[in-house]
């Protein structure tokens, strides 16, 4: 599903069990044909890994990083202190809280350094690549065509009543 | 402190008392040379002007928005329905539930109408300034120097040992 | 269930997914006899159809509005604020944070656009249908006095004492 | 402020530290011109108060009871449970927790009692005095339209730009 | 396992589904040989009843209540408003928000009207079981002797290491 | 306002600073005639001393036990541990957590350890105090009498109508 | 699992059902080569069992203790109170709050008898453990080797991408 | 206050304004004769700094290391990525979430890579300061006495009764 290489998206997650989430930003940025470069980068087991990641997200052509995390959630916060290039973070569903821990862990950055957060679990890992795009979009007139045309397509597949 | 016309920032707001919160994020676009539209816009009173200002935000150049709100707090969400530009919401800070009311209305949005979403409160308004400023960075060189120039000197002023 | 037309309430929600809990509402009002007009409008994916629908419910004669959303739930607060027929808030049950991200987006509503909002899920659906009678039986006997069976039938099947 | 006698708006109040919010409703409602009875009534000091008040709100003529309360907030439930008359509660703000305590005690009903719960404090008071407004204007054309006029001039006041 | 007539604990609680829960607190006193009397009284669906059961609560012999309620949990409170016997509450686990909203609406009476609450779900029932014999063996001998016996079976049937 | 010695309710107390609030349950027993001791017994910095109190306090005659604390509030439970005699909790508010943590560490006490617990702060040790006086009215005439008429004087004392 | 006598880590948990979780921390030490002693304390049921425990911990050699408790968790803090020994605690998860009545049970300790709190559950447990390790760590250079090898094998397992 | 070169107790805050929490765990160390080297290190502006010192932690000698950080609160767990030196973590409190957010962020670490967890605030930071002082007593007899003594003097000062 992922094309690395000359991917403008890195999609980064703290373990294993977080693709089950993530795995929704990059299916909807492979559906609107934005290649991703998807990464396991764990802040705390993997601190020099994320170091490296981190500082060389701007040169090796990032233009927008998507970080899921769950519980005490450090990875979108601590990518975005590493590089200016824009961090967007999805809190992973946690066991014991809900993701509450995760939402806050991500969200509450000081004022330097932001984290574009998006909504917990897999909704908020659609919204993450939906938001790249969105981005990416400003400068490529096919890709801002194609989102609008994802949009159009699930507007348009609401249907007018309920069915039981 | 705004430059309408041909910005490519917009800033919107609820009500005039969230402009104490929102003006952050226009301070820091100003200092980092980025103009601003800033605007009232309440979802709750003036839903037409919402509208209006939703469906024609692409048109008018805009390639990022900036939508603060509290409580019950709407604008961001229904912005983000109404436009394929990127939306970052600023949960303002309410009174009786400090933010949490704010935060969870904006950042829990449904998949497919995605939200960045800052802190709560003035830390979330300069953040979200910053992330707008990231977002036309990967295609401003010129920006992307100041943005790192002002990061490098947040960097720099972190003294080495704390005073009395 | 529903009889559209000449209806005097209104039942929308966000999405398909929500129609298992409104269903309750739906029921409830079948039961007493009142006709409801049972759509799908999404806030987030449908703006056009919620601008529609919330602009012309008065004329459409409809007396109360009931309208349930989940997570960041903006639909009764802006149906509220496109018309001045009351507007009844039912939160659904969203799977991270139990409903209490939809409560919050539902009632913590600014001054000048109220939402009479009932509890999570489907006992908050039912109180919706209920309390949109109670709304229509001040100028309708008939009902007044259906919702007063309805009502004293519920109190007569409270047993004395519990059964194993 | 207050014109009982052949009020169809009821305000009732757990105690006289509940005036400085529910006066809200009462003052919304004066400026449409809708008379309002004003009184305490506490679930748990004068319980037969409530008692006799409830079991006589629709016999009194009511069409809507406006009940505000704090903490362990019983007022709004327990009036909805003697009456059949449409019940809004409004939320007092309370001293340890901020309102949620007495946002979960009055919107939780259970299923057959409803109340119709507004935000906390000053704005659900106001709230509840507009959502009974507009529960009358349905067979008001005068009220109606002074409704309508109402938050038209809401909506105008709102201005295009804030200010420091 | 009730035996009524000359019960001095009586346990009461919303609806049959609270039976569940509850029954802990008939067990725990049927060990202990302290009859109850065991009675649905729903504050919401027969506040009639639980007037009649309140105001004759002194005169029919009870020495403490036990209350069990969920939701928006108005029993024990309305109760204790009733009669100037103690009240025991015991927060019933609710479906969307796990009792917490039950624990708020019993535990946070204002001053002149206490419940003594315990714990959410069984443990709490349990506890109010035993807290109700408490109460009684100030004067019964016998009883305290049974309830420092069940206190003694109870420590001393923890075993020194966990077996897996 | 202490009358030790042969007082059968016990208040005791974390800490010097939650005097302030506990004084609240020492004088409405004062004003209901019910002779109290007053002790600071700290569960963290003077456990021996809570042992004793606690192991001691049938033989010393007390029939209630009313024990504040804040934050971590082992006081209470602790206390339950070590006598069968009930034991009233009173949460202490809180700096940081507003009395949340403080209630919650002294009501979610397992099964077979009950303690009662009232509501966060001045109106819980009210409260803490007439639970206290209820009990023991149950064998004293006098009191029983001198507690009515004080739940009778707050009630009448409720006017009709609220003043601004 | 465990090797008592001169074991320098103690763990302690309220009752079996916390063997669950807190087998977890035996573990891991068992794989660092740490000898535990492993025993069931309750504050509640056993508050004897917990004072000789307290009290006598530093003279039997413990260098560290954990301790793991659930719902109103008592046990951490009540050790500490009874010892200078260092004490962690671990929240073990309740089923009606999921373990954040332990949390804040456990946390928040007053100024002057600390608790060393690990995360809400398994992972909590675990960490537990590996704190302990590194406590021990300082004095010991061989369990020091072990535990980086341990931290070292933890990171070289991180895969570089995620798989399906 | 602080006494570097040798010390093994390193207190780290993210910011200046953390200092006035944390200059409670220095002096408490202080008055305990435990030398400590305070600093300023931030996760997100002063990443570098931070790797720097978590990488060179244990070579430096120091056998605990003090953390105290608020709102996404990512400096205590990203050091204890860094290094196996344990790592203790002080939530400073938040404005806008009282510290919740700094909570969460700091005790929810997963599993491998612990964070010794205290209170919010000050009473937190006096607390890292006597759990640090207890792991060295484990090898410094006088150390040891000294604590022993600071805990039997805050023993000794708790009065007998409350003064008004």
């Amino acid at each position: 599903m992922t094309a690395p290489g000359n991917a403008k998206v890195a999609i980064v997650m703290g373990s294993q069990s977080d693709w089950e989430t993530m795995t929704c930003a990059a299916e909807v940025l492979d559906e609107l044909g934005v290649a991703t470069d998807v990464r396991i980068v764990s802040a705390h087991r993997t601190p020099d890994r994320m170091y490296d990641f981190g500082k060389g997200a701007a040169e090796a052509g990032f233009e927008v990083i998507i970080a899921g995390a769950g519980g005490a959630a450090h990875l979108p916060g601590m990518i975005a202190a590493l590089t200016h290039v824009p961090v967007l973070g999805v809190p992973v569903q946690s066991r014991a809280l809900s993701g509450e821990d995760s939402l806050l862990s991500i969200v509450q950055m000081p004022a330097g350094v932001p984290v574009g957060t998006l909504a917990i679990g897999k909704a908020g890992a659609t919204n993450a690549g939906l938001f790249a795009a969105a981005i990416l979009a400003n400068h490529d007139a096919g890709l801002s065509q194609r989102l609008q045309d994802w949009r159009a397509a699930r507007s348009a597949a609401v249907t007018e009543r309920p069915v039981d």
